[in-house]
């Protein structure tokens, strides 16, 4: 194996931008030209992934197939690199009405010096989570296997290495293979590095396995990149940053643990980021509260498109406390992006003499004046709105909908609250300066909808409710099996209620990244009409 | 076959309420005891579809066990009386990890006087359209053949029989089976009543096909009943009504068109009322505009809960016409609702005083300064706000988003704009009378968001956009395909960019009655970023 030289591919792809994908490529060839043997891209990373719908159409999988031959011809300036990459391509043979709009494999093709090798059409198709890929795409059922140097090598596609008994595994060790690689379009989640790892070794079969993965933000995934390389034994001998660019085999290793606040922080970054530059949009405007909420989504967003481009709007109302726009001047002022204050007592008021309002309508109402004044801005000046609500609020509907919840991307929207304020921390000590207020992680949190309101008279105790939360949600947990771990039965109970009434508000939510096992949006599909668990 | 009586329970189950359903079913039993041999009741009646991720909860599968065991208890008081019914039911073996999380079959349990005759699995698992079968269920590979009066009867549910080629057909021909019964969850569009047949007949081979269907709204579907019986000839002898209830074959044929008029409206209002009772709404909130699309959406909100229930609201600017505020009190009139008149200057005036906004943003603002009203009516009234948008505004973008976009339910977004003058037209007729006004019918489309302002101004004729948009989406038509067709390239390449440009908006929403092959919700999933058609 020490022969082969591998170089992965880590490029950034937008979907349908054949000509950026193109050149991402061929500077990769470029760069590893000479140093590498082989180079591995991840999946699809030609036409971009994933595709959804857009899988259906002819003219994509058209205009894939003359970028690939581009390439293929361009690659007889490197005849002694060998090139892995990811493509969608039209199946001869339609499968069964199972999935009756599919037409194209989500394949990848080996091409040198000019010439294709060979192609290989992922065979596993996954539908969890966020994945359509049985849906879109017609499933493969032939191995490939080339020579380079002498060694075999196979081809396998990101889902095929997670079924070690799909009997792949075996006909590929009967097929004596060395090395085994693999383009993947794998999500970040929290967890997901280890996951890879434990997957991968799972799967080896007396090979070695190089797993390139793509790494960029594309809507609600972001791909981190963490290519790597195990031996046959299983060793883990190189591993690929969370960063764009070809990393040839170098024996190096970078620590890449789960849970990484750095990793997480870059994750959010990276995902508002590319949501921005591949959607064309360069300037941001979001509310600022004098909360913990807007003041990470600030940060974030300075980091993401820079500060220049970021603007903080305070937005108070009769019940705004001089604190909170202390700290909303003051975190503005710590990343540096432009502030601006605008009263809302001249519309609220107005809205208050033309409408009789209940109680909870009063508090709403606010929330949608702030919105109206936010899109307007975002209108007027270009720029997209973030909405910075928190996974918790957001499963239990502590928001208002066309208030708080309004914009284009909610950066933090899987965050759990208490994970809002642990990553905050951590920004602080890593920035080593004050950028989030201390007192903004500090408070009590509150909407200031009304006189002396703080969140936690309506809500339970944020670590209580995160905890129940993400038994309900992540592990899809029954409500008698979160009592049974000792949680109080009416409290597990409202909070599931809560959750279910919510769908509606959810479902009419903006996008944002996802950064654990289970995210609000197309990884999670239920009815919002449902009367289960109510009764 | 003659002697076997068949009865169709056309039930409309809630999802997750198994006393409702428990009760929904029995009802049909008695009314069907001493009638019908045989009743067999349409796809997961008893725990309501589609389940989404639901199905993924071991507490959804053990409730739905003891529901099922009840009915069989209670089926002993109906002892001439086979049932056939849909349900969840735990798989044995889990299928590999293409669908990590399933961990239920589809299934149907006949049973008679106490005793289960046998259970069938779900063999073909739809992920195409609105469907995530795939995801959710684990397939069946067994078929299930039992016997009435001494003729052999089969089980298939709903997407086994689109599929006259996946064997199952003919293994049903080969055990010389005389009556296939197929419980189905077949959601309403304007051509599936002959889709049904087509797809029935295509799979005969020798076997009389029972067809039953549910019957009623859920979330963005509607179940339009019309089960039938065909012969083994194909030749029909007796379908079912768009309504609840229990039909007993008797050789009736009732007219079930294609595109009726009747029966699209009867759609549009079943979904509308059904999303209204299912979820414990009594009262809807409409903002009346005097245009055709509010004026219809008044209409079938009437008609769903009744006109006493619902409010329609004027919200005149200063650029309202007078004709259009005559208009708005005229549909509300002529529905019987209640109906209000609130000057939107005050609020308009302080938001202009407060912000410098672009000709754009000083348009949406009026549209957002509206929906601040009815939502502040909505949460104060506990009304619905319904969202009037039709299918051609929503797929360009014209609309404003958490302004005219903003509602819980959009009972109109899948009629294209040209539909909701021929349905409007043809429910005055219906009605023999000029409920819709007859000017919002005739008069040119406007927003009046600034002076003199024409739909027409920003989009082509609504004829040919519609008709371009009928390409595009329902077919996924590429650029070409269309101009091929005989259309100008930079209208089509125009319209293409704006569907494009909308996927955002569109991401956040109001769920809406599926009428056509492919509306826009869970049945399209493609990114909101991409350049593919942009370049």
């Amino acid at each position: 194996m020490q022969e082969i030289r591998i170089g992965f591919g880590q490029i950034n792809p937008v979907v349908g931008d054949f000509e950026h994908n193109s050149a991402q490529v061929l500077r990769q060839l470029e760069k590893a030209d000479g140093k590498a043997d082989l180079i591995v891209f991840g999946e699809l990373a030609l036409c971009g992934y994933p595709l959804g719908d857009l899988s259906y159409r002819t003219d994509i999988i058209e205009k894939t197939q003359i970028a690939l031959k581009r390439l293929i011809d361009e690659s007889k300036k490197f005849p002694d690199l060998t090139v892995v990459l990811g493509h969608v391509s039209m199946a001869t043979q339609r499968k069964s009405n199972q999935s009756a709009f599919a037409i194209a494999h989500n394949s990848a093709t080996v091409f040198s010096n000019g010439k294709v090798v060979g192609r290989y059409d992922k065979q596993r198709l996954p539908t969890y989570d966020v994945f359509d890929d049985w849906r879109n795409f017609v499933p493969g059922s032939q191995e490939l296997i080339f020579e380079i140097k002498g060694k075999k090598v196979a081809v396998a596609i990101c889902e095929d290495i997670w079924d070690s008994h799909s009997g792949q595994a075996e006909r590929l060790e009967a097929a004596k293979v060395d090395l085994l690689v693999v383009p993947n379009g794998s999500p970040y989640t929290r967890t997901k590095p280890s996951e890879r790892r434990f997957a991968a070794r799972d799967f080896q079969r007396g090979f070695s396995i190089a797993y390139a993965n793509l790494c960029g933000g594309q809507d609600e995934l972001v791909f981190d990149g963490d290519s790597f390389l195990l031996e046959k034994s299983g060793e883990e001998v190189f591993r690929a940053p969370f960063s764009e660019g070809v990393f040839i085999d170098s024996r190096e290793l970078e620590d890449v643990l789960d849970d990484d606040p750095a990793r997480l922080f870059r994750a959010l970054v990276v995902g508002l980021r590319d949501y921005c530059v591949k959607t064309g949009q360069t300037k941001i405007v979001l509310g600022l509260s004098g909360g913990i909420d807007s003041a990470l989504s600030c940060a974030l967003a300075a980091e993401a498109i820079g500060s220049e481009n970021v603007l903080g709007v305070a937005l108070p109302s009769r019940y705004s406390s001089d604190h909170s726009l202390e700290d909303a001047a003051a975190i503005a002022k710590a990343v540096g992006c432009e502030y601006r204050r605008i009263e809302i007592e001249g519309p609220h008021d107005s809205f208050e003499s033309l409408l009789d309002l209940s109680d909870l309508a009063k508090e709403n109402i606010q929330a949608r004046i702030r919105a109206v004044i936010l899109m307007g801005i975002s209108n007027t000046e270009g720029r997209l709105l973030l909405s910075t609500g928190n996974k918790s609020e957001i499963a239990v509907g502590y928001s208002t909908i066309y208030g708080d919840a309004a914009g284009g991307f909610a950066p933090i929207k899987d965050l759990f609250k208490t994970d809002v304020w642990w990553l905050s921390r951590w920004y602080n000590e890593y920035k080593k300066q004050e950028i989030i207020p201390a007192r903004s992680i500090s408070k009590a949190p509150s909407a200031e909808l009304r006189p002396g309101q703080v969140d936690q008279d309506s809500l339970p105790d944020y670590q209580l409710l995160d905890d129940v939360l993400k038994l309900l949600i992540e592990k899809s947990a029954t409500v008698e099996e979160v009592v049974g771990l000792g949680f109080d039965r009416e409290l597990v109970a409202d909070i599931d209620e809560r959750v279910r009434k919510a769908e509606w508000k959810r479902s009419q939510g903006a996008i944002g990244t996802k950064t654990t096992q289970l995210a609000f949006g197309s990884g999670r599909r239920v009815p919002i009409t449902t009367r289960f668990g109510l009764l």
